[in-house]
């Protein structure tokens, strides 16, 4: 009788770990004031949800919008929407397999975005990052000195940058990382910040060793021992549930 | 009837926002139990408003004292006033765009003030430090030793030094940024810090990619997305208010 | 009646010990939602206490199982074991002398396990670390890629590793500590952690002096003093009870 | 009618300084399970207070003993003292103007304790550490391999290496402090941390400028202006008193 987009039974589970995903963000020093993460409508893979545009630790399950993968809203008439949300829409039409897309300017991942040195796995559950994660340079696409991601060709680009990697660093600017869930998504964008930090310190001692190519290769084929735990962890410190 | 200036509309708004700038200044490390802010009387640009001299983390709107721009109070038989006052109202007299004064001492800014390393945007939203925020080093005014800038003589230097920036640092001793409100003044003394700590990590990496000249030039004509949403964030988790 | 291991005088005073020292390891950054810390039984040196595979942070007595030497629950049907529980058995093998065992990733001691500088000893209280911690590579034992201690050849090549040291770092991976009761197995974890950022530190100012060989062989043959205090403080901190 | 030393007048303001200073201490990240403040006897200048030995969050005014410059306890019977309070002691001996001693292990000061770079002041309120804080080397006393200063000739080479300075670090061990009063004791002990933590991040940017002798020579002869300022915040965050 309305255009409301019902979330039920998985849709109802997405949102939840959206919302869920928000807080924890924030609480781990992923998001602060600006940032967003979305997911993709497991109902309706041409379609994605995501907060409007507000402080992520602020969001609830009302403030979540349906998207097509255009960012256009399915529902006429919302407003306040996040300008880089194209960043999204075009992940997932480059990333079938992605399901969710985080865009966040954590402060360690920062100096990686500025530098040649690139970010690479210094432990085993920052495998994802592979031989390094890719840099994205917005002066790539057109140059007009705005570094924000606002336009299709814009977020075309970074998707290209982001190739098959889970992580892509943006010059000037911050970080994006994918996942083929919300909370895989959530681990691979705080296991990066955490990698971030540790590969700094290591660098003030010498020359670092990372993780070797077939370290690397064993986890693209391996799936993580109860990658669970940790979310259930921190959703309980932010939400107030039992772990 | 009696000589106390009125806190009325715009000048009401202007006192309540700097008495939410002294405690969002400590709560984010810009302040602590020194330095101080200030805002200019939107009313008069001949005066301005400060606490008296006390820990900014317990100003109320009661603490705040008018001063004309020769930094005497308004109001006869003030006392207790904090001796650098003069910084503000000689940056008011040289710099008529500046409505808003912060002098602080931030842990991440000081390396800079005693480096011949610039302190140069990492971010698009630390555009405003331009190719580099200046130092002033009191020496050029007089050298006595006492590096606190109490006199009018230092406090002009110290605006030369400043020109046309949003961030001065002062050699052995913090920084000043100002801005064209109390609240575009607040994110640039925090966004000052954060902007200190990423570059210093990322020298650890090795040499620094800043933002470009274009991408410096675009800030200064464009205005930022969504400002406030810091300010509103900010100022709820120490104003106890909705954000 | 049953087989449920009783937990009775020295036993109970050590699953007590067990229980704080994994609030407290979290409490201090040493574990976070991964890592596990065990006991041996006093009564019964061929078994170890060790709780069910969950976060640290939530271990109640109640989760604590005995394991033989072999890493196998003596009561029949426990599940939910860690993985890699084998790096406790083994080295409870391999040195009679160790009553407690914990493997962590605690943050500052990656950048160690990940260079060919050496963790060594700052201050009197990290003597323990001797000549400086030694890394195991998991490499030297099989090389299939994936990083985590699972399987006993693997633990017993982590073992020897260890040697008579009482901290053993894993490239790639983090670190294991030992002790003669779980209150020095704690002590050494903290401390290993903290030496581990002091030493980062003190490389960016230069050469750093380390412990000489005197002051490390004093402390071979010499008792901390009072080394208790730390561990009442930081019970009570976790514990809620009086220190 | 008994040995009991009443507290009275200025010698219960000195006490009740000695209280807040080590809560406020701990709070500070000077002290944590270890390290002891003391201050000299307002009324009898061969006789200085400092609490039994205990952790210093947890000190009341009941636990303060009095000691005579010898370092035994002015009440017959009295136990559980710190065995490095020859440390006050002897400075209390050495350095008559001396009215307050802290030793203690913060964690920026330990870099600077072993190594030849020199902790040396970046800010004013740090010019009180002049040339550069000297560091005491043990072994030039003895070389059983024990860091602590337990003996009285140790504590005659450390009150040597400390001279005239109001800082000397203690190689592979920590720090000690002293002031004209408990809050200036404290103040230094603070501020040596603070300015470390500035220094070692200045020294990642490149060469550092540092206080110039005209700067250090002025604040010899001057009085820092409302030092008090931060002592009463440090102490209402500690004790839920109004700053």
């Amino acid at each position: 009788m309305n255009d409301v987009t019902p979330f039920i039974s998985s849709q109802a589970e997405v949102v939840d770990d959206l919302v869920a995903a928000n807080r924890i963000l924030v609480d781990r020093g992923v998001l602060d004031a600006y940032g967003h993460v979305s997911a993709r409508d497991p109902d309706d893979h041409g379609r994605y949800f995501m907060s409007r545009s507000m402080a992520p630790a602020l969001v609830t399950a009302d403030d979540i919008i349906a998207f097509d993968l255009d960012s256009n809203p399915v529902r006429a008439g919302e407003n306040r929407l996040f300008f880089e949300r194209v960043i999204h829409g075009e992940i997932y039409k480059a990333r079938p397999d992605v399901m969710a897309v985080v865009h966040n300017h954590s402060r360690s991942l920062i100096p990686f975005a500025n530098s040649d040195t690139r970010l690479r796995p210094m432990v085993g559950n920052a495998a994802f990052l592979g031989e390094g994660a890719p840099v994205f340079d917005i002066r790539t696409v057109d140059d007009d000195g705005d570094l924000n991601v606002c336009t299709v060709p814009q977020a075309q680009g970074l998707a290209r940058a982001l190739g098959q990697h889970w992580v892509v660093l943006l010059r000037g600017h911050g970080a994006v990382a994918v996942g083929q869930s919300v909370r895989q998504c959530v681990r691979h964008a705080v296991i990066a910040e955490t990698n971030a930090r540790l590969q700094i310190e290591a660098t003030i001692l010498g020359p670092v060793h990372f993780l070797a190519e077939s370290e690397i290769a064993y986890a693209r084929r391996a799936k993580p021992k109860d990658p669970d735990r940790a979310w259930r962890l921190w959703k309980a410190s932010v939400m107030g549930t039992q772990a």
